[in-house]
């Protein structure tokens, strides 16, 4: 028998105390009780993110949802875009950008490789006209997180007017993330990870800057940024809010703040080390250039398949992610960002022991908890 | 910040399927819906009670209210009973016969002690007018399995008449126990500890000649086996059920019996090992001198005060238990017969490494671990 673990870089394993939130009856949402949770939530989720007093907006849809509300909010039709492709979700952004007909220039990089924001100079140079840079934060495909406090810095002082728009999906809550002090225009992400939440909220954060360019755009009917302030400043959504979720997310958001900000970035930093030592003894390589504390990724073994390791995990009933597009022959993804502690970060690399010594490894059971331990102090 | 984990031999972690069963609605008792449940989670437990087809009553109420009623039901006012006291619920079961005016002949032992067979037959030919014996199987409080197979045969063989009643509290579920092929006359136990059920439930069964000596006699008004057996067969209880653990208890005793009974006693003894063995390498002994399943009794090693062990993995989410009445200054039990798999035993060593070296032992991290995983294999 194996308890059932959530151990991928989302979605992730859900505190207690936050599923018997989104089970609590639902409240409709044209009341003064939804409103008065919506409006504590709006508050402890700024907090969250750094950006306390502002408005970060709560969408009932997926991190991509609101990664297109934020560029259709700012960014003029047809405009030119430079767009950080380093993996999976870079390059999502360059699709999404393309489908919506933006011009975009991109900064391709082979996965594991953080953007050099000498690059981004380089390449908004060249492109002086691009009124806009997008990137992911942490990259969850290739466990890379960008320097996005450099980047921007670069953005600013090569193309200033340029907006710097950010994928946190699987920073928000993870890693040190400061928008307004490092002057990013619009950050992006959902429930489902560092926040700890069911799947199903969106979340969108733009700087005053950005906002002061979301007139006369054309949003979706749906994902309308401008109709949502609007509203969501009064404790109201444009349309149908997921109060189950938003419940949750309260809670959710609560415990976050009473560990502390910094601390839930130490330990979640360090949880994610620890997996990366432990794995490295075992003769599994970091995959990342720039590691981000979301996820380990990590190369398998020469000789061993990585999906027969995501399958010995599942055989252990702890779900991992495995790897996207090329790298799914020998790259794997355990992550311990959601309600994890450090006992969580030892049961994923007592697992891998095992698994690797099954796949004929030579490795020793405990070999790899001894690096973490060293870790996790 | 630390996840919270119930390591205590009861109440223990509750796996998420049964949680969600008590959580769904309240069906009212007398009801189709009820009946059917009922019978279907009656058929089960005596499923996993190793008696299939018979009776094993549910009371709403504790372990300790399952043993009155079986007690009372079968005993007339006034008998002698024999009392193997080993520990606090030995002892707790010698109360009760006396609370009742019953004769108690007692078999005192040390705490830590297997009750001897022999000893037990030495009892006996002294008081040969000795209605029944009384003992725990699995005496948590010290960690002890007592031998009841050979102590009922034992029984047979010295005053054949005598009914063998046993506390099965901490090893229905967890332990080998097998009521008919080893000639005991009653089994009770509670929903909290192998059975993965909130507490509040207790269970009850009696053998045929137990059952045939039920006329006549003095119950309680509420703890009443004949009553609730006539009503139990029909789907009933003779007073309202605790419908939302049985629903809870349905579920648990699917997963036990999808796992397979042999598998889960196999399970639950190898954890269990693990967490001595582990703890054996950190320098703190078995307390018990038969090892139960249920639960790691252990010596807080020279020097150490228990409860600051028991304190440590508090600090830690962590909740075990500590020693009870004198074995409270040098004792410490943490447990895995609930819903834990092996990370469960191991998380359990991690956490001790920690807390030993907290509190100055020279113990190296890694050190139990090793140990443990060796039991694990």
């Amino acid at each position: 028998m194996f308890k059932t673990r959530l151990y991928a870089p989302g979605p992730v394993d859900v505190p207690p105390q936050v599923l018997e939130a989104t089970a609590r009856p639902v409240v409709h949402h044209r009341t003064a009780a939804f409103k008065e949770l919506f409006l504590r939530t709006r508050d402890k989720l700024a907090e969250v993110a750094c950006v306390p007093g502002d408005d970060v907006l709560i969408l009932a849809g997926s991190g991509t949802a609101g990664f297109e509300a934020g560029l259709l909010a700012c960014i003029p039709r047809g405009a030119k875009i430079i767009g950080v492709n380093a993996g999976k979700f870079g390059e999502r952004w360059t699709k999404l950008a393309r489908h919506y007909g933006f011009e975009v220039a991109e900064l391709t990089l082979p996965w594991g490789q953080a953007a050099d924001p000498e690059a981004v100079r380089a390449l908004l140079k060249s492109h002086p006209d691009a009124v806009a840079v997008m990137t992911t934060h942490s990259e969850t495909s290739t466990g890379v997180l960008h320097d996005v406090e450099v980047i921007a810095k670069v953005v600013r002082e090569t193309v200033p007017d340029a907006l710097v728009l950010v994928d946190t999906v699987t920073s928000l809550g993870v890693a040190e993330l400061r928008p307004k002090e490092w002057g990013l225009d619009g950050i992006f992400s959902g429930s489902q990870k560092g926040l700890m939440t069911p799947p199903g909220l969106a979340f969108a954060w733009l700087s005053e800057r950005a906002w002061a360019r979301t007139d006369d755009l054309h949003p979706t009917f749906y994902l309308d940024l401008r109709k949502e302030r609007l509203q969501q400043r009064a404790g109201q959504t444009a349309y149908t809010p997921a109060v189950s979720l938003v419940a949750g997310l309260e809670v959710a958001l609560s415990m976050l703040l009473d560990e502390g900000l910094r601390a839930v970035w130490h330990r979640r930093g360090g949880l994610n080390r620890a997996v990366l030592e432990g794995a490295g003894a075992l003769g599994c390589k970091p995959y990342a250039e720039r590691i981000s504390p979301a996820v380990a990724a990590l190369y398998a073994p020469e000789g061993v398949a990585a999906p027969d390791i995501v399958k010995g995990f599942g055989a252990r009933g702890m779900r991992i992610a495995g790897g996207q597009d090329d790298a799914k022959g020998h790259l794997f993804r355990p992550s311990v960002m959601g309600y994890a502690d450090r006992y969580d970060a030892l049961v994923l690399v007592a697992a891998l022991e095992e698994i690797l010594l099954e796949l004929g490894q030579p490795v020793t059971l405990g070999q790899g908890l001894a690096a973490a331990l060293r870790v996790l102090g």
